[in-house]
């Protein structure tokens, strides 16, 4: 789907920030329009997060133009607006590989370049990071200033707003950049954004170049009137009204993010003046310049690859439903019989399959922002008052909530569903995302019940035990991507807790599979057969608690063990060690191998290049029984 | 310690809040005064969170007065302010067992009586709990009010501000008491506590009769009246400003949290009116009405038993240095040399000991408050910046933090120290601060290395270990009281990553143990020698990365190898069944056992007792031994 490369003669004279140095106010201008139209054809080759990035071409430009990066730390939040900032830094030559197996991260990373001095992926982090730049710069560390650039969305955590508590504080020189889209993920639902929505049409964008025209420090009068016009919560914050101020920033705008000639000079401005925190309010549009992304719901904020013109995705191939679907489609048909079923979400109803369930069930459903402390202790207080709370968050967004799950919910023994979403190795998100540790860190929670869906049917099945268990959390996890395929049950039926399923009846080896692997297990056994090698294979279903007799039954009647899971050391393999060992199984003798991911972080690339650097696809499966029962390694079936 | 018991013939009459909707006003003031000599007497015979309950006499009396509790949920943040509120809700007979094993929690529990609906130990959940209940109710959950009492210091952190969020947005029935006592644990240091302690004097008390007397609607003209003598951030919040109002809350305050003569009308008032979230702002003074509490830096937070007249408390009996206080001790040595050391911590600063070190080095202190996701990403970008930070938590707010510990610190395996205290068990407050799953989620992560200290002077070794590893995330647990009174070091020297050491030669078994357990392994080893088996016992030192070559000699040379650690499955122990199943070690028969803390929450106890019941005292490893080599039960040493 790709087109022509744009012309961009101002650009092809940009390799690094430093060369920006040398063109004038216009032709920066000029830059912005070239690096828009190279973003928008770098991501219709590759896919990925372009509605973010557009948003902030020209701050792009013009913190490039007026800071000094790589030593001042430019710290992007999220890392999913980077790609301009990537192209201007060095990466142009590769901007056509992004997040694409071996080319670059869709988001910032250290590893990757020196002007990327703090990664991210996940939300919220940027202040937290630039503070410790600043305060390491006043303490003798690296020189230079730091300046986080941080969406609305994001700036409504928890997180940030701890940030900036303690950074007002401290009182040191350093930059927030607010860049306000109005949008984070998906249309904003907290009560700061629904203000802040309204107040646009209310307060034009101040005058900045009255304050790059030597007022002596920053901005009193701006401020002053800001204060009046004030009607709302972040913008009554903001316009020097309590909270930006009060927390000892001085706050700068709001200023139109698209017009260079109101960024250059500002930028320069508090740049030149600044002695403590500043916060600047930048008033941008997501997709900005790209109209098929402009009209979007969510702006465009991640694209398949598509055609440059038209806007319309590539469409994958599968016909097989992906995980999330099947999960809010069973969950809705839970709800539709049982009106104590209710579902929280951070921040993502499309990303979890919830924007199904609120459309049938409005009233039901609870996006609470990127806040997952309170996303978990909230559908915590919801199973303490009589309902059955589904909590439906990405395997490393539940990180975010983790103390809440151990305090609120497993030491109160609180009916809270968990709905683990992207478990496992994501794909293209890479590192970042890679849900590899909940199998750990949940099941070892007393009372905790942990499952994995070894295919959609089985998480129809997954789904409906949840919702019948009262006795106590439940957590039950799904990958990213398309199903198998498999037929799918009219209704899901709840599954007796603790117990496995026998997949296959074989000999000598057993394989216990826990989640999606299954298939790459059956493929290995297939391939084994050949080789005159039936391994037993069964689904564990649970990693908590565990099926017991099955496990035992397995180990006495097999020369070997192995388990495997997508997921790290720690989690399901360590628990099945852990019973094996309290009952003697290995004083005798076991073949025990417990397959897990390997002890690094996985560089994005698509899934099955992952797991398959992982050594956990089929052929690794394969090898690890010939190791195990030390058959000779023939070469792949004659 | 115990004196004579108070008079307290109104109290006498309560068995349970509905005993108080028939006392008049003026009973409702003896019975507060009675409350709180009540409380002082049962805390000198307890010791425990004195301070916090003594602000709260009069608001607990008001809430108990106008609510119905347990129909109405009222939610106690932290929970350490709760034992007034126990008093007069049927457990005053048991008022003096607080935090003693079978005893009354420390904190509200929720197995402990429908007066508490919902458990804490941590702080800033209750708002989040108190909004799952409001909606619970609106959908045909659980009837009835849900009231949230939440300090300022809790108030200022991200969770908090995450549900106000969310609760404005809903707009739902709901009030949150905002518990103004000017302290958190430790004198606030966010630029939010600065600004907030500078009002008092400014701003007087409203007059909250006029609120009483039938105003339409809840109190527009005291709003804008506050609204303009707003002088600072919370105030400025508080007092009708921005925050809370354009939150959509109605805000009410500040009310003096020791009147009832305010406190009674104004709750009456917004029990009858309010249609969506309110806010009461009451103004208290922690350790009210205890000169010796008043008068103390921390006003009496946290108290051993203590003499009631002069408030001395009682002495601990040891000779031997608390680990926290080795810990400080070791870190200022280290940065006293180093000037790129610096130390974190979130609202703890005597709990983790670096108030000693703040001493010494004030600008390379940072307290962050109640801010644990932040503390953790701001150590980050310290450690990206240069520097060399030591972040120092307890294991169960470390679990806060999570996320931000996989993703800004792991993830770009920055030179992150993490000084986890009060690791394993830690009596009095129970299982929400038992520091059970840090080594499973810290060792899970690829570039981690975890440490655990065996005794205080291996506290010393590991924490210079941790100030010479700049080369990634580095770990070190440690339990909560007073080391084993070993020969302390001049001065620690840093370990060789990922080796252990030898502690005793012995033969047919050998135990390895990873952290204080130690000297209960010796303990038992000395029982075993009694019975003709010296056992080979070793210190691992290091969950990650284990010392491979030394727990493989191990498990060649005996016929049963045990680990033991301080922490639940999926930690230390799993990650040497790993290892040993990779090697193919149980392929011939390994008698290895793994003793972890149960599968359970334990109760409150001395942290002696907790490990007794949790089956890891010597005792238990004597026996555990004497079961894996088949040994004949004998009875104890004859």
């Amino acid at each position: 789907m790709s087109q022509d490369r744009p012309q961009t003669p101002v650009l092809d004279r940009v390799r690094l920030p430093s060369d920006l140095k040398a063109l004038s106010d216009r032709e920066l201008q000029q830059l912005a329009d070239e690096l828009r139209a190279e973003t928008i054809s770098a991501v219709s080759v590759t896919g990925g997060h372009l509605g973010a990035g557009l948003g902030v071409v020209e701050l792009t430009v013009a913190l490039h133009a007026v800071f000094d990066s790589p030593r001042d730390k430019i710290i992007w939040d999220v890392g999913h607006q980077c790609y301009p900032h990537k192209i201007l830094t060095g990466r142009r030559d590769r901007i056509r590989t992004l997040r694409m197996g071996g080319g670059l991260s869709g988001f910032t990373k250290r590893s990757e370049s020196p002007y990327d001095p703090f990664g991210a992926g996940h939300s919220s982090t940027s202040i937290s990071a630039a503070l410790g730049f600043a305060m390491a710069r006043e303490l003798g560390g690296d020189p230079g200033d730091a300046v986080a650039v941080i969406g609305d969305g994001a700036m409504s955590a928890g997180m940030a707003f701890e940030a900036m508590n303690n950074a007002g504080h401290l009182g040191k020189r350093l930059f927030v950049i607010l860049n306000d889209n109005e949008m984070s993920i998906a249309p904003p639902t907290g009560a700061l954004s629904s203000y802040l929505t309204r107040l646009y049409s209310e307060a034009p964008f101040q005058d900045l170049k009255s304050i790059a025209k030597g007022a002596v420090g920053l901005l009193p009068s701006p401020l002053q009137e800001g204060a009046r016009r004030a009607k709302d919560v972040l913008k009554g914050m903001a316009l020097g009204g309590t909270l930006f101020e009060k927390l000892g920033f001085s706050y700068v705008g709001p200023v139109d993010g698209h017009d260079l000639d109101q960024l250059l000079p500002l930028l320069r401005t508090v740049k030149q003046r600044a002695t403590g925190p500043v916060l600047i309010h930048a008033i941008t549009r997501k997709g900005k310049g790209y109209a098929p992304a402009e009209g979007a719901a969510d702006r465009g904020h991640a694209r398949a690859r598509f055609d440059v013109i038209t806007g319309e995705q590539a469409k994958s191939k599968s016909n097989a439903p992906s995980y999330t679907s099947v999960f809010a489609k069973a969950l809705i048909d839970q709800a539709s019989r049982d009106d104590k079923i209710v579902a929280i979400t951070a921040a993502m109803p499309d990303g979890t399959g919830l924007n199904l369930f609120a459309e049938q069930f409005p009233r039901r459903c609870f996006d609470v922002g990127i806040a997952e402390q309170h996303a978990v202790t909230f559908a915590a207080g919801l199973a303490a008052g009589g309902m059955r709370p589904f909590c439906a968050l990405y395997s490393t967004f539940l990180q975010r909530g983790y103390d809440q799950i151990v305090h609120d919910v497993a030491i109160q023994r609180l009916p809270v569903r968990f709905a683990i979403d992207r478990a496992g190795l994501v794909g293209a998100d890479g590192a970042t995302h890679a849900g590899a540790f909940d199998i750990g860190f949940m099941a070892s929670l007393p009372g905790m019940v942990v499952m994995a869906a070894a295919d959609e049917a089985e998480l129809v099945h997954m789904v409906a035990t949840a919702a019948a268990h009262d006795d106590g959390p439940i957590a039950f996890r799904f990958p990213r991507g398309e199903g198998t395929g498999v037929e799918m049950p009219e209704r899901g039926t709840p599954l007796e807790i603790g117990k496995g399923r026998m997949v296959a009846e074989g000999s000598r080896v057993a394989i216990l599979s826990f989640g999606t692997r299954l298939a790459e297990v059956m493929a290995a056994r297939e391939a084994l057969q050949a080789r005159g090698i039936a391994p037993t294979v069964a689904d564990a279903r649970f990693a908590k608690p565990l099926d017991r007799d099955l496990i035992l039954s397995l180990a006495r009647e097999h020369e070997a063990l192995i388990t495997i899971e997508e997921g790290a050391v720690g989690g399901f393999g360590s628990h099945v060690a852990q019973l094996l060992a309290d009952e003697g199984v290995f004083d005798n003798g076991l073949k025990f191998r417990s397959m897990v991911l390997p002890d690094t972080f996985i560089d994005h690339d698509s899934p099955a290049a992952m797991y398959a650097s992982a050594a956990m696809s089929a052929s690794d499966i394969e090898a690890r029984v010939l190791d195990v029962l030390g058959a000779a390694r023939l070469p792949a079936r004659a």
